[in-house]
C-alpha cells in the first residue's frame, strides 16, 4: 500500500472498506499518512467491489483510492484505485471437520468460498479428500480465484453444478452460502469459522424460492411498475433498465424509470402509487431485504416471469439469482 | 417545465424531489414524457436544495434536472437544472389567528417561514398588524424571498433579531421553526397550517441548548476524532475540514477526515475507535439526530469551544446554527 503510494506520488488517498471491516478505517489512515498522503476515509455503506467510490474519488480530488476487502471488479476506474484483499487468519480445520457428517450422503463435493478465506480452499480439499470425497472447485474465469464467490457472481460454483452433488461453502453468515444454493439449487453446507458451526442451508434457500414465487404472483397484479437503476458504478445497467421498460409497456403496464444509489425499503415508501419494481441495480438487494419492502422488488428475470416472456420453471433452472 | 425541456431540447431529464414530497414523482414524470424526454427519478434521500444531484445527472447522462420543491442554492449546476418551487394552498389564516394570543406579550414580531408559503406572509402580516402589532420580515440578501429559512440559512430571521421580541414561524413541523429559535435565541410561535396548531418551540429549543452544551462536554474527552466531510454539492466544506483537522491536531488530538455522502448514525457506529466527530456537512445533523448518534457530533463552532478557542457564551451569541 506504502509502495503503491509512494509510486503514485499520491497526495491526497481515499479508504474505502466495507461494512464489517471499517473498524480497520484508521489504522489504515495512518499507514497512509506515513507514507506523506493525506488520508480520507470514505463512511458510505460499501457492499461490494461494484460500489466502488469513483464518483468521490473525483469529488474529492484524490490521487488514488484504497479499496479494501474486495477484489477487482469494475474493468475502468478514472482514479487509480488498489484492492487490499482482506484475507481472513481464522483457522477453517475445525468447521470442516464439523461439516464432514452432514456431507455423508453425498461423494461429489464442490468447494466455494469469498475472497476472505480462499486461501483455505486446499487444506479443506485434502481434508475431504482424506474422508474419501471427491472434490470439485470451479474456475469460470471470471472473478480472481477458482472455488471465489461475490455476493452478485457464483459462476465459480455454477461451472460445476451438474458434476457435483452438495457444495460445502467456507465463510461467515448466510449471504454467500444462500447464494451458492440459489444459483445451483444444489444441497449446500456452510462451515462457518466464525460461529465455529458447520450446518445446511437448504431450509433457508427453500423458504427464499417459495418468497420469490409468492412476490412474482403478487406483481402480475401490478399496473404501475418502476424500473430501479442502480448508481454505482458496477450496478448500473440503464439500456437494461430501458429495455424493461419497453417490454413492460408492450404489456399494457405503465412503467417509470427511478435511479437511486441505495435501494432501500424507506427510499420505495416514498413512491405509495408504484405497485412494484423491478431491480436492474445489485439482484441481492431483492433477495436479502424481501420482507422489509413493503412493494414486491423483482430481478429483470422476476419481471420476464411476470409479463410471460419467461416460465417459472426456466427461471429456476437457471438459477434465481442469474441474470 | 415542459418549456424549459423544448428549449434546451433535452432527451433525458433527472427527477429529484425532497422527501415527503416524492409522491409527486409519477405526475411529474408524465409531463416530462409528454414533452418528449425520457423521465428518471431519483429516490436516493433529498433535503435540501445544497443535495443536488450533480454526479447522478452526470452518471446517468441526462440533459436537464428538475429539482422540485426548494430554490436555487448551489451557484454553479454542470446540467442545466430547473428548480420548481413547491407552493402550499393550504390556509394559513386559521393557525395565524391562532397564534394571537400567544404572541401577546410582545409588540414587535418577526415573521420567518419556508418556500412553501412566502407567498402568504403579506397577508399574515396585515392579521398582525390589524392586531396591533409592529411586523418585521427580514431580507438579509442571502435567500430568494424576504422572512424566507432554509434548513441552514436564517440570516432573514437573524438580521431582524436586535429588532423584534418574537418570531412568528409559518410551515409545518419543528424542523424549521427550531431553527428560527436556536438562531435568533428569541421566543418563536410556530403557526402550523397542517397540523391547525399554533404552539411555542422555547422548551423544545432549550432542551436542544442544554444537549448541545452536555455533547461538547462529553467531547471535551475525546483523543480521537473524526472530521466528516459531506459530499453533497452544497455541502462539501473539505478546506474548512482540514482547518479543523489541524486545530484538534495542534492541540495533540488524532484527528482523521472522514467523508460521507449521507452522514447516519449506523454509518458512524462502524468506527468504534473514534470517540467524537466534528461535521462539516450539513449543520442540522448534528442537532436533528442528536440522540441517535452514540458518539458527540459537533458543528465547528462546537468543536471549537471544546479546544478552548471560543468560548460557549459567544458560541450562543452567534447562533447555536451558524458556521
Amino acid at each position: 500500500m506504502k509502495q503503491e503510494i509512494l509510486k503514485l506520488g499520491a497526495k491526497r488517498v481515499l479508504i474505502q472498506l466495507p461494512e464489517g471491516l471499517k473498524q480497520a478505517a484508521p489504522r489504515l489512515a495512518k499507514i497512509v499518512e506515513k507514507a506523506g498522503a493525506l488520508p480520507i476515509v470514505s463512511a458510505d455503506p460499501c457492499y461490494g467491489a461494484c460500489d466502488l467510490a469513483t464518483t468521490d474519488a473525483e469529488n474529492l480530488g484524490v490521487d488514488m483510492t484504497i479499496h479494501y476487502g474486495h477484489s477487482k471488479m469494475v474493468k475502468y476506474e478514472r482514479v487509480p484505485t488498489v484492492y487490499v484483499e482482506a484475507r481472513a487468519t481464522v483457522n477453517v480445520n475445525d468447521v470442516a471437520q464439523k461439516a464432514l457428517p452432514l456431507l455423508q450422503k453425498w461423494q461429489r463435493i464442490g468447494l466455494a468460498t469469498t475472497v476472505q478465506h480462499v486461501q483455505t480452499l486446499d487444506v479443506v480439499r485434502e481434508l475431504l479428500t482424506r474422508a474419501g470425497k471427491t472434490v470439485i472447485i470451479g474456475d469460470a474465469g471470471h472473478l480472481n480465484y477458482p472455488g471465489q464467490v461475490i455476493g452478485c457472481n457464483y459462476s465459480n460454483a455454477r461451472s460445476i453444478a451438474k458434476d457435483v452433488e452438495a457444495f460445502l461453502f467456507i465463510g461467515g453468515g448466510q449471504f454467500h452460502a444462500l447464494g451458492v444454493a440459489l444459483s445451483t439449487s444444489k444441497p449446500t453446507i456452510v462451515a462457518d469459522p466464525y460461529a465455529g458451526t458447520a450446518l445446511s442451508i437448504d431450509k433457508e434457500a427453500e423458504k427464499i424460492v417459495k418468497q420469490r414465487w409468492a412476490i412474482i404472483e403478487e406483481a402480475r397484479k401490478a399496473t404501475t411498475l418502476a424500473v430501479l437503476v442502480g448508481l454505482k458504478p458496477g450496478q448500473k445497467r440503464l439500456e437494461e433498465a430501458l429495455e424493461v421498460k419497453k417490454k413492460l409497456e408492450d404489456k399494457g403496464k405503465t412503467a417509470f424509470l427511478i435511479a437511486a444509489e441505495e435501494v432501500t425499503p424507506e427510499a420505495l415508501m416514498e413512491f405509495p402509487t408504484i405497485d412494484a419494481y423491478v431491480n436492474t441495480a445489485c439482484p441481492r438487494i431483492s433477495f436479502d431485504d424481501a420482507s422489509r419492502f413493503k412493494k414486491p422488488v423483482l430481478t429483470v428475470n422476476e419481471a420476464l416471469v411476470v409479463i410471460g416472456a419467461l416460465s417459472w420453471e426456466e427461471l429456476c433452472r437457471r438459477g434465481l439469482l442469474e441474470s
